[in-house]
C-alpha cells in the first residue's frame, strides 16, 4: 500500500524550519510494509490544504495529515479535510467535556476558540493524545470509488510520535496485509569511501529483497539492512546472510554489529580490559573528551583529559619537553607521542591518547598543510604515532581527527 | 509570485535522508520576493513525477524541479517534464560535445547513457553547471493559459546551490517585480523562553510587514527579522526600527546583533580586553573547550583546558584540595570555584572557568538532582559561583551547561 504524508504549517515553508516528523513516520510505515510515495509541505492556507488533500487522495491509499489541529485561527486541517471530502464537521460533546476537564486540571481558562479541537470529521473517530490538547482523527472512507484511510496527527513531535505509535500503527496493522521486518545495523570506522563502495556494492546489490542504506559522515559508515516479508523467519534469514557477508568484507573496519557509537565501543573495550584512558588534545580542542563523556557511565573508564592549545600548556599539563617542541614543531609525530605518554603517566591511565594537528583555515607551514594531524596511542609497553591528512573545513578536519583518534584507541584494545 | 519546489529522488522518501537544498532555495527566493507555497518530494517514478509537475503548474507560477538530472536510469526528471508539458526532448549537439570534452579532461570513458544529460526540453535553455556533468534547464512557457517558469536544477547540494545563485537568480530578478530585502539577526543567551515570549511578542507582532522568526535551542535564542519592500530604504528602516525596540527589550541577554555565535563573542571580548581564558570542566566533559576552539584563531585568547572527571584529576590538574571535595562533594559551589581559581593560577590566564554538575541519567543524590550544575568564573580579584538546574537528557543538560558557562564568561567581560 502507498501512502502520502502532508505536513501542514507555514513555518515549514521558511528557510528556518523543516518537517522532521515525517522521517519517523516513514520508518514506522516501512516497518509494516507501507511505502511513502509522496511528501507534501503546505502552508496554513485553507484552499492550498484542500487541494493538497485532493491530490493525495487521487494518488495514494493512505493519507497522513500532520499539524494544523491546534486551537488557533491558523489551524485549518480539520476544516480543509471536511471541505475536500464535502462532509460536515460535528462538535463532539464528550470531547468538549474532556477539553474543559483538561483546562481545569491545568488551572487555565479556556477561550471559546479552543473548542475547535472537539470538531470531528463526519465518519471519523478521535485518536487519544495524552501529550496535548488536540486529539488525532482516524477516517476510513471511499473517495472516487476507492477505499482510503485518512489520518490526522498533531504537529509537535512529542505529541505526534507517541500518538502515531499507540493509536495509528495498531489500526494500520489490522488493515495492511501482514508483513514482518528484519533489520540490522553495521558500523565501520575510517574505511575510505571508494574502498567501501568497491567492497560492499557487489555484495549487497545481489540481495534485491534487502534494502541496504549507507550513511557516511566524517570517517563513520553506517549500513542499515532492511527486509520485509510475509514470512518472518525468511526475512531474518536474508538479513543475517547478507550481514555475515558484509561483516567479512568490512573485516576490522567494522566496530559495531548492533548500532552502537564508536565512543560506546571504545568504553566497552576499556571496561572489558579493565583499562582506563586519558587524552591530551590540541587541534581537536576537547572534541574527543566530549564524545567519550557523552556516554553515561563513561567516568568508570575515562579519567579525563587536557586541551593543550599553547606550547606552554603542552609542557605544563602533559610534560612535553619544550626542547622537543622547538626541535620538531608542535604539530609533529614526536609531540603527539609525547602528549600520549605524558598524559598517561600524569594520570596513571592504562592508555594515553595524544592529538596534534592543523585544523585550519590558517596555520599551514611549508611542510605541513592544513589537515595534517598526528595521533599517538601509548601504553606501558609502546607508543605508536600515526600521520593523517584530512580535507575540508575546520569543523570537518576536527571531526575526522576525533573519529580517527577514537578508532586508533579501539584498534589498540581489540 | 508563488513558487513550488519539487525534490525528485526515492532516497528522500526513506527514513534516512531529507531534502535540505530547499531551505537554501527558499531563503534565496524569499530575498527576491518570491514565496514558496508548496514543497513536494517525489520518488524516481516517471508517472509520479509527471503528476507532481502538473499539480504544481496548476497552483503556482514558478516550479523548481530539483534532482533526477544525472545519467542513470533512475534520472527521469527531463523525460517526466516533457511528458507533463506534451513537448519533445531534443539531444543538443554542443552539449554532447561538452560532455565528451569533460570526460576527456577527467580521462574517463563515457557510457552512451551519459548523453541523456544533453537532452533539452523543447523551448528551454541550458544552465551552466561547472560542478557536475548535468546542466540545469530554464523554461518559460504557457500552461493552461497562464505564464509559467520552470527550472531544472541538479540534486547534489554543491552543484545545486551555485547553479541556482549564478544562473537562476539573475534571470528571476529580471522577471519578478523588483523587491528589496532587509534583514537583521539578533541573538540572546539564557533568557527564559516564557519571558522571551512575554517580552518580545507584543513588540514584533505590531510590525506585520516584518517577518520575525524565533529559533530557540538550549539557552540560545535567535531572532531573524525580514522585510521585503519595493522601496529599499523603507524596508531597512522598518527592520532597524523593530530591531532597536527588540534590542532594548532583550537588554543584556542579547549578545549579538549581527548573527555571531556566543563563542565568537566571548573570544571577541577576550581580544578586546587583552585577556586570556582557561577552563576546567567536569560534567560538560570538554564541550566548552570544543565550542571555543571551533572558532578559527581561538588560540590567541584561549590557553586551553582540562577535563577533570575524577576527584584525583581535579586535584592533580586544577589544584582542588582533596579535603574540599570530601567536605562539600565534587558537585558543589565550592569545588566549582576551586576549579576556576585552580586552572586560572595554573595556566596564568586572566580568567578561569570551572564547571561541575550531574549530567545524568545516574549520579543524583538526595540533595542534588540530575541537572544540578555549578559554574564559577574567576579573575585575580574575585571568584563568583552560580548554581543552575537544567532539565532533559544528558546531552541537553551538557548543552545548557556549556551555554550558561560561556554566557557567564561573556557577562564578566562586558
Amino acid at each position: 500500500m502507498k501512502s502520502e504524508i502532508i505536513a501542514v504549517g507555514s513555518e515549514m515553508l521558511t528557510p528556518h524550519r523543516q518537517d522532521t516528523n515525517s522521517l519517523y513516520l516513514t520508518e514506522k510505515l516501512n516497518e509494516i510494509g507501507v511505502s511513502v510515495a509522496f511528501k507534501t509541505i503546505v502552508g496554513d492556507r485553507r484552499k492550498d490544504i484542500v487541494g493538497a488533500i485532493q491530490n493525495a487522495l487521487t494518488r495514494t491509499d493512505i493519507v497522513i495529515l500532520m499539524g494544523g489541529l491546534g486551537p488557533t485561527e491558523d489551524d485549518l486541517t480539520r476544516e480543509a479535510l471536511a471541505e475536500a471530502l464535502a462532509v460536515k464537521l460535528k462538535r463532539d460533546a464528550p470531547q468538549v467535556a474532556a477539553l474543559h476537564a483538561r483546562a481545569a486540571t491545568w488551572r487555565i481558562s479556556m477561550p471559546e476558540n479552543n473548542l475547535k479541537q472537539a470538531d470531528l470529521i463526519e465518519g471519523a473517530t478521535f485518536l487519544d493524545n495524552p501529550n496535548g490538547s488536540a486529539p488525532g482523527q482516524w477516517l476510513e472512507t471511499i473517495y472516487s470509488g476507492y477505499r482510503k484511510i485518512i489520518i490526522l496527527v498533531p504537529g509537535p513531535p512529542h505529541e505526534c510520535k507517541p500518538l502515531f505509535d499507540d493509536e495509528c500503527l495498531p489500526r494500520l496493522r489490522d488493515i495492511v496485509p501482514e508483513r514482518h521486518l528484519a533489520r540490522r545495523t553495521l558500523k565501520a570506522a575510517m574505511i575510505p569511501e571508494s574502498q567501501a563502495d568497491k567492497l560492499l556494492a557487489p555484495i549487497y546489490t545481489t540481495y534485491t529483497d534487502v534494502e541496504t542504506t549507507i550513511l557516511a559522515h566524517a570517517g563513520d559508515i553506517q549500513l542499515t539492512l532492511l527486509c520485509t516479508k510475509k514470512n518472518k523467519d525468511l526475512a531474518e534469514q536474508r538479513v543475517e546472510e547478507l550481514a555475515t557477508k558484509l561483516e567479512e568484507a568490512l573485516d576490522d573496519w567494522m566496530y559495531s554489529a548492533e548500532g552502537e557509537t564508536l565512543e560506546q565501543i571504545v568504553l566497552y573495550y576499556l571496561g572489558l580490559r579493565q583499562a582506563t584512558l586519558a587524552v591530551a588534545e590540541s587541534c581537536t580542542g576537547g572534541m574527543v573528551a566530549q564524545r567519550i563523556t557523552s556516554v553515561p557511565g563513561s567516568s568508570r573508564s575515562f579519567l579525563g583529559g587536557v586541551v593543550v592549545y599553547s606550547n606552554e600548556m603542552k609542557t605544563a599539563f602533559a610534560d612535553v619537553p619544550a626542547e622537543l617542541i622547538k626541535q620538531h614543531g608542535a604539530v609533529s609525530s614526536e609531540v603527539a607521542s609525547a602528549l600520549a605518554e605524558g598524559i598517561r603517566k600524569r594520570t596513571g591511565a592504562t592508555l594515553g591518547l595524544g592529538v596534534t594537528g592543523i585544523a585550519g583555515p590558517t596555520g599551514a607551514t611549508e611542510t605541513k598543510p592544513v589537515g595534517r594531524v598526528y595521533i599517538a596511542v601509548s601504553d606501558a609497553q609502546t607508543t605508536d604515532s600515526f600521520e593523517r591528512n584530512f580535507r575540508g573545513s575546520r569543523d570537518r578536519i576536527r571531526e575526522w581527527a576525533s573519529q580517527q583518534a577514537l578508532d586508533l584507541v579501539r584498534r589498540r584494545l581489540i
